[in-house]
């Protein structure tokens, strides 16, 4: 790499509010989105909420002169709604399914079903491994009394491990998406402690759009103006999320974000804005590298955050095992009540009784099951989550007692550490 | 590293049968083990199947003065029965739950219960970075119906793209494991060509143990004979494979399993043989390197080792698909009854008749939602696994098209070319 290297790079993300049948003109912002896309060639444009593949196949066809190459994340029920259309050719692809992701017997508000993920592209840009990340994370549905908290707290850390393990060789990482988190709260601080990613809106000089960055805004006619009243200026959940291994910078040239309004119809493309971020990597030696991970050589925010996120997975895990013990003895209630049918039946008396109850135990006990089920697998996927939590906390602390001269040892996997090496 | 470097790896693997209540002598085996294990000293010894955290935590603390580290992989409702214990400390580990794990309403095979996974451990070795993966496949119930097949196969794919986003750092790679497939089958051969691994069996010179290296023989007093009536040597299903990228040399200096009898007492360890295998790293040029993966150079075998697989899969999404929509009409079919049944109720005639045949229509309609759901989800994973796979087989022509200057720039997570330009 020459030492005046320098590469711009245009990204576009948006949540595109893509559901089928319930989102409103979805066909006219679909055509719009793909307009606006087309018109402003983006090197990568990270979509969220494209919950229909006729959507896809739509923009992509669309697309296609401008964005050759496009992907869409399939899984779940409905599906990640997660989709990527870039410029430049992509190399590899892969994506992870989130372990915890909601209720199933939360049909009203669907996350189960859609097989919440991240998503991973790997491209090579002028010589340069750059892996983008599209992701969705659990909404937020009641921010006064979230039962969602800790699925979406272990959603992050799962997102952030994920990078972790499969950015080792990256030169750039970015990520993108809808992370459902505002930007004081838990999760985002762990993916940012955890990853060492740089937040675009934080990082920039030169932004244009919502008041604070907000990419959900009262002045959207599609948002719910009732989940914004306690936030005037709307809420930051979508993010542009960035870093680069040493010896490269990164900065964040412009960040612009729509304003409730189409750039050029005035009509919004979704409920949520859109972001785009020029973002600018150049070569920097080690010593001047304020973009690049700082690994755990802050480890005390780390081991603060670290614990706290340890504090909720705690309460979730206990939580989780209660249900599971709970639908337990529904089980066991379940067969009961169909054994002593069973007696009643066969000994002639209350024989009509017993029939007509032996549906309902059976539903019964089969309903226990399925909530048994469930809140087991909640409760392992808690737990796994909190191991490798536990195992980070405790490699973070002995990397601080050690001084830092020995963390590059303890912690494979930043970036910082590994690239010195290579150096 | 010196040139005159040498790293010795004394490697233990067992699928260890460890199912509470059913597999016999199960407490008196795992003591056995233990004793070994401590006898043995291994560097790492890779367990499946203890699907008791009793087991794991008796294990732990009995070979905790020899294997100070250890690690049990939790994941789906019973766990993924995955496990390891270490000489050496863990820097890091993580895990993917495999995406299709067979049927739920096959409780008698019970796979789908347990969230089988492959495990990730890292560590550090001599200033070498090692990653070492642990797995267990879907059964094979019935080799001449399989109804598994391609969910193994899928699975087969998922290990190895795993393994291939995830070691793009490291200098070695290890994974051993019950993989459930035979030496010629095609999610063996999918496994090999696309990561470059080695086969231990096949590469060592100095093998004892089992004929033809079988890790299920009929001597075994726990195997069920009928199993291997086909097969009069046994069976070849466990495996430790490995690679080692350009610059170093990875050999299997010996291989050992097992005959069907505990080492020393005499009775079996389990219904599986051990494998147990001394690796040797050393330095080698890059031009004498039989050890490290090939990637995509010889790409004509991994062509058709992935058009094989995607046949398979393409029958398999159709399958799936095919049951969703068979599953849609017994929605459809309930939710009639349901109707006509309220008809008939509130009209009063055939009351009785009508609340007798509610329970049965729900159950009707809820039964066939969950089958509609069960299948949604495994067409999207083999949907997800196909694009994946035709992904790479695009790239993978290309390659083969462009000829092999071009390659490592198609091939971005291959670590022959990744290291290539390291050096």
């Amino acid at each position: 790499m020459k030492p005046n290297f320098s590469l711009r790079l245009r990204v576009f993300n948006l949540n595109c509010w893509g559901i089928p049948y319930l989102s409103k003109h979805r066909a006219d912002r679909m055509k719009r989105l793909g307009d606006f896309l087309n018109m402003e060639s983006f090197d990568l444009a990270l979509l969220e909420e494209v919950w229909s593949e006729q959507d896809f196949q739509y923009l992509r066809q669309k697309l296609l002169p401008t964005y050759p190459a496009a992907h869409y994340f399939r899984s779940g029920i409905i599906g990640s709604g997660l989709c990527v259309f870039s410029k430049h050719p992509i190399q590899e692809f892969t994506q992870h399914i989130f372990t915890v992701n909601g209720y199933p017997y939360m049909i009203h508000h669907g996350d189960w079903f859609c097989g919440k993920a991240v998503g991973l592209l790997v491209l090579q840009l002028s010589g340069l491994v750059l892996n983008a990340y599209v992701t969705h994370l659990h909404a937020e549905y009641n921010r006064q009394k979230d039962i969602y908290l800790a699925h979406r707290v272990a959603q992050a850390w799962e997102l952030a491990h994920f990078i972790h393990h499969t950015s080792k060789k990256a030169d750039m990482v970015l990520l993108c998406g809808d992370l459902n988190l505002h930007p004081k709260d838990l999760g985002y601080r762990l993916l940012k402690e955890w990853t060492g990613l740089h937040d675009a809106y934080l990082e920039t000089r030169d932004f244009k759009g919502s008041e604070e960055g907000c990419t959900m805004v009262p002045g959207n006619c599609y948002v719910n103006q009732k989940e914004l009243e306690r936030f005037p200026c709307g809420i930051r959940i979508d993010y542009v999320l960035y870093k680069a291994v040493s010896g490269l910078y990164i900065s964040c040239k412009t960040l612009k974000t729509t304003t409730g309004q189409d750039p050029h119809s005035g009509s919004p493309l979704s409920d949520h804005e859109a972001l785009m971020a020029t973002l600018c990597v150049r070569h920097s030696p080690p010593q001047h590298n304020p973009s690049s991970t700082q690994g755990p050589a802050e480890s005390s925010p780390l081991i603060s955050v670290l614990r706290e996120t340890l504090t909720e997975l705690n309460l979730a895990v206990a939580q989780a095992c209660w249900w599971a013990t709970f639908a337990g003895y529904g089980i066991g209630l379940g067969l009961l009540l169909l054994a002593v049918l069973c007696v009643l039946a066969a000994g002639g008396g209350f024989r009509e009784a017993a029939i007509l109850l032996w549906s309902p135990s059976v539903g019964l006990t089969l309903g226990a099951g399925a909530v048994y089920i469930f809140h087991m697998q909640e409760a392992k996927g808690l737990c796994k989550a909190r191991a490798e939590l536990q195992h980070v906390l405790g490699r973070t602390r002995e990397a601080q007692d050690l001084g830092p001269e020995s963390q590059p040892a303890l912690f494979l996997g930043h970036q910082e550490g590994d690239r010195a090496e290579d150096q």
